[in-house]
């Protein structure tokens, strides 16, 4: 229960509008949706590649960066983190009831 | 700050054991690494193509098919959430200076 | 020099209007652009992950299905072949231009 | 029927022990399979965003840069691009014999 995630969706939001020079987060966005779905994508096979070697260091950097870029993606496209975290919350009700429904009665 | 992704990751961490028949977690990690791995880059290429179709629902349903997985890989190598958020709390920090010492002198 | 890609094409371009209920060509052409393009990026993933295992035989079993799957990309766009190997030309004639001038003189 | 992708693939093989200064083959090879793993990824990112964006001219470089970094990874595993082409005919062999099966008799 840390605000990691959402400090950075609000960082990522300011910064869009900052200076390009400056900021990495302005002058990627600058460069339009595409660019920041690639990075998404790259980031993901980074991942991929990494837990592969299983090189646990390298995973958790290529993660962070995988995060990073998902939270760019969702603030470009004006969804918010929470919007995929009660997706999340929504599936793992349902979850629960299904594993509840396949237990065998006692 | 909500519990959402810690309550998955302990979740995801129990289920690995669970029976396959009825636990989609324990059945994927069954298969090994380079399923869940496959499952991780599979989505986020997902994620990117609902974000190029411009179609919110989409993007929002993927990125939580991206999350999830991308939790299991972690859980799968034994790495903690919280050292891939460390991460990212440590180049917000970096960052925040590199701002500072960016910023115009007053 | 043998004609595999080039009958491939064709077949491909022929199937795209076929029975789906017989064609795999026919019914995911059908799906639209998104779910091919979805298949090519999945591919990848695949060829990726036997790549680091370094398992030959999931290597050309998978690099099949991404070939497959590209050629169906560019059916779809109405791109042909030709127009792909003809820019891997154009860039070889130049990088065997750039080869030359690297070379040091005799 | 065109001699292409299999001189690239002679050239490829060449070029993996140049001079790393003069030759991006080179150099790629040296940086081991995991970075050229990692270029087939990302090219195929590329691939599914030029297709999504619906840019033609873009999708004909993306796919020509998947072809060559695809013929690189092959050229690293020592598969040749053969192997990948038979695997192709026999699919399409037994496709052939799949269609005929299901088509209504006369």
């Amino acid at each position: 229960m840390r605000a990691t995630l959402h400090t950075l969706e609000q960082t990522i939001r300011r910064r869009r509008s900052a200076d390009p020079s400056v900021s990495y987060v302005a002058k990627l966005s600058g460069k339009g949706r595409a660019k920041i779905a690639q990075k998404v994508g790259e980031e993901a096979v980074e991942t991929v590649i990494a837990a592969m070697a299983g090189d646990r260091g390298e995973v958790i950097g290529e993660s962070a960066d995988l995060f990073f870029h998902l939270l760019m993606l969702l603030a470009d496209l004006d969804i918010p983190l929470d919007a995929v975290l009660d997706e999340l919350d929504r599936r793992e009700g349902l979850s629960g009831i299904a594993e509840k429904a396949a237990r065998p009665k006692d």
